[in-house]
């Protein structure tokens, strides 16, 4: 048995054979195919594109994409989406969809339809019995029922970490492939909601071999602009390290968002009138509708550069009842393609996204190159989708801590060997947190765009995660140690409470590191007296200091001071770095309605307010910052670390002034940034911004803040040619430069109003106590020349992103393990090392600088979903506006390579 | 080829065959069944229930009846129900509920479900392709799919004349007979949503062959009571002329309305939770709900008389996605069920009325015997539906116009022969006209309870149908008169408009006569002259007076004043009959927020405001009263008539005080009524009506007017041992006794508020010019000695039904003719002759008073909703408490007969 078995489903058998076609079932809607289309049929055989249906080359070929868009939580939970509960929140029920649509796909051989969301499609194979699956492999098989992206969910772009998408990516994508083998495999990337576009994303994806992205949503005056200039489509270069086309993307711009044309909604949710075709019957309305669809159809030709064009058939949730869509297309399409016989060009068509795609790369034109990306993402001149960036910055926070968690236990299930799973503290499995921390990548989950009983669930799918996770965490440490101490976990050290250590005389502490490298880490904890000695596993006294500090009012829930153990230097500067500053937020005005709200940003003034200019700063190790009741923060410099640590906290945010807030922190310098600032994409490539600007369009800038704020996920900076401020932080946030040399950092947010993007529900998140959350974090700001600058906040950034996992238990201490023989390279940062099968192991090796790096491995390279050889990935080749480059496999600066290893345990 | 062919499909070919029963399909749900239960089935199919389910007789059975109530218009027309169009007003499409439901009972042989209205059916039935024909029939044949009821609509009991109820039921039956033949007999009467039941209808369906009724609403009193002495279900003897069992029909009130228990609805309509059955996702509940479902069923088993008890798992156009309901249903009975084994004595299954009915019908039990009837609806202490017994008062007149125009539309299409179909002037028909008159009979149409745009297309169906109907007439009239010359009709006769008549110096008038005896009816035509020459057919002068007489001013569209030929003697004699009298209606109050709506009927104060006591009376052959600029009233009394015709115009009703107004006329006597009085049931029998009391319960009275109102079709009468003052009217009105001696009526409604009960719209009719609806009517009045005043009331009432259809010709007048050798007795009315095939007729005659009559028929005898030969009904017998009376195959009095008339033209 080799891994190979593992990618593809019954053919491939041994690790080179050429990939198989993804099976053509013979029933087909090649029916009064012209001779032509036959032949462009048979080419598109080749490429691997078997199932498409016939289309007229000489007429204006419509392609209906049949499609739902099934949110992994958004107004209500996963699971009550999945079964349709609370459908007085919103109606809304996956099971029924699939089952629907497989109905409906049986029916007739022309129709088709795409599924994306595999976290949903998952639990309802789960549910199905064998000859139902029969069915829908055989509907797989004949390309009628395509899965399209193929992610456990539909990732947010702005404030998700490429990381934890590639781990939900391959979530979904191995599933695919273990239940469908080839036919399973997505061939199109499919974002059509996400508020904005991640360039490393694009990245992302051409990596793992898709030929081709879509997507709904883009800036209104961008829109406009492509519409007229026939830019819709286009060749993004997702990477200004990868060697060209490694990270070419073809990518899309859909007519009509994700819906279908105006009066052509045709789900139960819809109230467009259906084709009512009995001219007995009132209401009689073909001539009508053919007439209206054509003029549709031929308008939108004008901004497309093929003959063909594509209508996304469907939206949120629709399909329960896929007859009523199915029924009422089936109708569309015979009434508009008889006017051909008087002399309609228009030729309609069930399609799919990849149909679509490939009748695009037959038309073998060049696209228009896109390098940059498109956030912020606007849908009307006051309407800024900027404000989800910092969304529930709690629930970020946890979702980032969790990847940690999860990094870990993937390692610590490697290492500690099948007795990780089984041991003595009982069963213990990853899967929980892998699916936890997919589900949390969805556009409403780490957006924090979700309602609060959907936020809350999000986390205790985390929670529960990592509760199983502990005992696989447990039982691995008791394998690698020798010891089955019970070890306990502290998870509120950030909010100074671990009673194990507040209780015990004599105590240790695990340190594991994710990271294939030596970090520092400073580790502060709650005790209750005032002098401790130090020492490492060996019993020798650590090389550091023990301070005793006092708690701060917000920390812990007891009354009396709690002490801690601070393995820090005391701090000994303080850089100009205020945490000032708040934006009260808009609830709408005379010149437009739109409000802040969970998805947007828009403050009722340009100028931030201070909250304290001069706030009560008392300084023991570190300098504590009171700004206001509900606004603090603890700066220290670490013994040895040229970074500044600030330790904010804020909330709960007051608004009995009848105003939301933002709360941001600025830091300024004396840097001559001009405008220019620069964020990462998710986590990866750096981003440069300018104010009031965009490279591909003219912008008429209409809001000066919330226009200026970009996502970041895990730093952004400024420089001149002298220095470069950077700052790391521990979540993903929102981020701007207003001003010369100012670097703004949106932190928390507290609104009243609801912004009408369909949440309603102002995101107003409830604290413990109090009637407003309290959210604490950290940044870390550096300033150093910029040539140097990529060494310091690289590393820093995978330690936050990566950060050691404590545990304690009462007494000695047992042995120290590592799981590397030796350090990785500061170039190489091991992204992924997870138990695959009973007898492989994931590895993802990443090239985190822009410089060549040669890695040797013996084992089989893998596309980064893990769900095909990459020798076989043979993507479809576009032509951009300026040269292409050739294929090459070769390891480029920020490029990731996967690897399948087979493991023998000594 | 006989003319049983059209009453069973396939198998039966001789008239006196015996009725096969329905085919048993094999694929029924009795799996498990236990020894006992088998035998009971046996049993079963012997009474022609075969494909009932299996029971368990020592358990609780649960009947799950899975069905659609679909309105026949209501917010929506019938064509957009159907369509789904315009389902931003209300999510419903009748065509996608069939689609779904016959691929929901396809998977799973144990799914049941039941199907009522026709006029829906058959939409889709038309637009069905062979194949699924032929599942359909399978289902059909296999009691999988069954249909229950089976008229074209669900009739309104309040306000339908009996002959168009039973016109509507046999449109519907004959369809289900002619598609299905026995296996689509509907064998029980569904009449789930009709505000209040009326004695006739049941008498009606017990003579149609229905095993048993049941229905949805009654007086929240009623069901009170009958719920604590478990009299939910009885023995309704819904005729006091006809021999029982004759009119005898079982009655079962249902528990929930029509609706599922609470928590328990699964159609995409609701929102109760969906049975999460899947441990491993959030929310799991299968225990909690088979809790909750077991304490509901042994709840209701507290009320009702056996082991067998019904849910109604459905309501208003759900099943549109059936796969939702039978999904949850499937589980919801497995895990119920699946308690048994812990000792659970709860059995559900999948069952339909008929076979819940034959359950009890084994049970062998007797039942409460019921006589008086369901009125008036009280759903709450100050909420009686007794508002919709007027609402649209020129609706219900143009229902009843229609119902006349039809049957001499029917008529004329018998005696002209083929040539009235197919003739000089055209294709005419009557089948629009029929079907157009059984969607009127539905309970939100004739019921005037619908949508303004829906009042209207129920009227422009009317239309559309009596201009079909205009082409047969004047083909035939052309075959019968021998003469093609161009017929006028002219229809706004009530308004004095006839282009023809005031336009010409010489015309002729042909008047057909409906009723099978010769009749008086007086004529008033609108001329241009002021003097005229009348002579009938043969040229002679004819014994009448004519006169002139000046229009009111409602009358008419022009300036100038109009004349009229007059042809009636002058009125000499004026009764004491002040058209008073109107109700403010309530708009809700302190006691209840109830207000006047279509439905419901709540004056604001019990007095009824007087327009003017001393109205402007102009005398000419007539009496003119004017009571108010909206108010007035025309009094004649015709030479040789003894009944004073009232005839009343009501509007534009005034609401800019901020009231709506309910108008009503009262007539006083000094009769000794004492709280007394007569109303008719459907236009048949009569009802004894008593002031604030109710035959069955101990009522306690909260409304002293609404509360006292009941529905009257064509007369309602006071009377005491000498006198009897008897109004017949010539539409569906509501009707009072509120004081000794005095008959009140309610003419006209305008309410400025919704009741609450669905429609959401205030009932204002808006006019044609003005911004209120005018209405204009008849009523008749006469005072006779009570034992007499039958002779008089009943024609008179008849002659109101079936009135004469006038048409017009410029000149000469053809021959007269005659369909009949001669006038038929006076006990005997003719209710329908029809053309029913090429070479059949069908006919009804009824015996319209209460004594015995032989009619002697050669041909073959049938049942009254002419689907089956009378000596195949083999109704159920169910035992009243009283003494049941043998089956007798004999005409009693006020019994219907239908026969087939085979007919060869000379």
């Amino acid at each position: 048995q080799t891994p190979a078995r593992a990618f593809t489903r019954g053919t491939k058998v041994g690790r080179r054979a050429s990939s198989s076609l993804c099976k053509d079932g013979g029933a087909r809607g090649v029916v009064r195919a012209p001779r032509s289309a036959l032949l462009r049929l048979l080419l598109a055989r080749s490429a691997g594109f078997g199932s498409c249906p016939a289309t007229k080359p000489k007429m204006l070929n419509v392609h209906l994409v049949p499609h739902t868009h099934d949110d992994v939580g958004w107004l209500k939970t996963v699971d009550q989406y999945y079964y349709g509960g609370r459908n007085d929140i919103q109606h809304a029920g996956v099971q029924y969809i699939l089952d629907s649509v497989v109905a409906a796909l049986q029916k007739d051989p022309a129709r088709r339809f795409i599924y994306v969301e595999t976290a949903f499609f998952y639990r309802w194979w789960k549910q199905q019995n064998p000859s139902t699956r029969r069915v829908v492999t055989q509907l797989v098989e004949q390309g009628r029922l395509e899965f399209i992206n193929g992610g456990w969910c539909m990732s947010d772009e702005a404030t998700t970490h490429y990381s934890a998408v590639i781990d939900q990516m391959t979530l979904g994508l191995r599933f695919l492939n273990d239940t469908f083998g080839e036919c399973g495999r997505p061939r199109v990337a499919w974002h059509i909601d996400p508020f904005g576009h991640a360039r490393e994303h694009a990245s992302l994806f051409a990596q793992m071999g898709f030929d081709g992205f879509f997507f709904g949503r883009l800036d209104y005056q961008d829109k406009a602009r492509r519409m007229k200039a026939r830019e819709m489509e286009m060749v993004w270069r997702a990477s200004q390290s990868l060697k060209p086309p490694a990270a070419d993307l073809f990518t899309g711009v859909l007519p009509n968002g994700y819906n279908p044309p105006p009066g052509f909604c045709w789900d139960q949710s819809c109230s467009d009138a259906p084709v009512q075709d009995d001219p007995d019957l009132d209401d009689y309305n073909v001539d009508m509708l053919v007439a209206t669809f054509l003029n549709i159809a031929s308008a939108q030709a004008q901004v497309y550069k093929t003959n063909h064009i594509v209508m996304t058939m469907g939206s949120d949730f629709q399909y329960e009842n896929a007859n009523l869509w199915y029924k009422n297309m089936d109708k569309l399409i015979r009434y508009v393609n008889a006017q051909q016989a008087n002399g309609s060009v228009v030729n309609v068509l069930y399609s799919t996204p990849s149909c679509y795609l490939q009748e695009l790369h037959l038309a073998n034109l060049t696209w228009p190159l896109k390098t940059d990306d498109f956030f912020p993402y606007a849908d009307d001149a006051h309407d800024f989708w900027t404000g989800y960036f910092t969304s529930r910055p709690a629930l970020k926070r946890y979702e980032r801590l969790s990847n940690s968690l999860l990094q870990t236990c993937n390692q610590l299930e490697v290492l500690g060997g099948a007795k990780s799973r089984s041991g003595p503290f009982g069963e213990g499995h990853s899967d929980t947190m892998k699916r936890a921390m997919a589900v949390a990548q969805h556009h409403d989950a780490v957006s924090g765009t979700e309602r609060q009983h959907v936020a809350y669930d999000y986390a205790k799918r985390l929670a529960t995660g990592w509760a199983h996770c502990q005992v696989l965490v447990r039982n691995s440490l008791a394998v690698l140690s020798g010891s089955d101490v019970p070890r306990v976990f502290c998870e509120n050290l950030n909010i100074s409470v671990c009673p194990l250590t507040e209780g015990s005389k004599k105590f240790s502490m695990n340190v594991y590191n994710p990271l294939a490298r030596v970090v520092t880490w400073s580790v502060r904890l709650p005790v209750n007296g005032t002098s401790y000695s130090v020492t490492d596993s060996n019993g020798k006294e650590m090389d550091s200091q023990v301070s005793v500090c006092v708690s701060s009012s917000t920390d812990h829930s007891g009354s009396q001071p709690v002490y801690f153990v601070c393995v820090v230097e005391g701090s000994s500067f303080i850089a100009k770095c205020p945490l000032c500053g708040r934006y009260n937020a808009s609830g709408g005005d005379a010149e437009s309605r739109q409000a802040s709200g969970a998805y947007i940003f828009r403050p009722n003034s340009s100028t931030p307010i201070s909250i304290n200019q001069n706030p009560n700063i008392s300084t023991l190790q570190e300098v504590r910052q009171q700004f206001s009741p509900w606004v603090s923060q603890v700066v220290r410099l670490y013994n040895g670390s040229r970074e500044l640590e600030l330790e904010w906290t804020v909330g709960p945010v007051p608004v009995a002034d009848g105003l939301g807030k933002e709360v941001i922190t600025r830091l300024d310098s004396n840097i001559s940034s001009a405008g220019y600032f620069y964020t990462d994409s998710n986590g990866r490539e750096v981003m440069e911004r300018r104010k009031d600007y965009r490279p591909t369009w003219d912008l008429k800038q209409t809001e000066p803040i919330a226009g200026n704020y970009y996502p970041i996920n895990s730093r952004a900076f400024i420089k001149d040619g002298r220095n470069q401020m950077t700052v790391v932080t521990d979540r993903s946030q929102g981020v701007s430069s207003i001003y010369n040399g100012s670097l703004e950092i949106m932190l928390h947010r507290r609104l009243l109003h609801d912004d009408v993007r369909g949440v309603e529900e102002p995101l107003s998140e409830p604290g413990e106590f109090a009637d407003g959350l309290v959210v604490r974090g950290r940044l870390l700001v550096m300033l150093t020349p910029p040539e140097t600058a990529a060494d310091m906040h690289r590393p820093l950034a995978q330690g936050m992103v990566l950060q050691p996992m404590l545990s304690f238990q009462e007494g000695a201490l047992p042995r120290n393990f590592s799981g590397l023989q030796a350090a990785l390279p500061p170039a190489v940062h091991l992204l992924t090392v997870s138990q695959w099968s009973n007898d492989s192991v994931l590895l993802r090796l990443e090239h985190q600088y822009e410089m060549n790096l040669q890695v040797t491995c013996t084992q089989i390279a893998n596309g980064l979903g893990a769900n095909q050889w990459k020798e076989d990935m043979k993507r479809l080749q576009w032509k951009p506006s300026t040269d292409p480059t050739p294929w090459e496999i070769t390891l480029q600066p920020m490029e990731i390579r996967t690897f399948l290893l087979r493991v023998q345990r000594r």
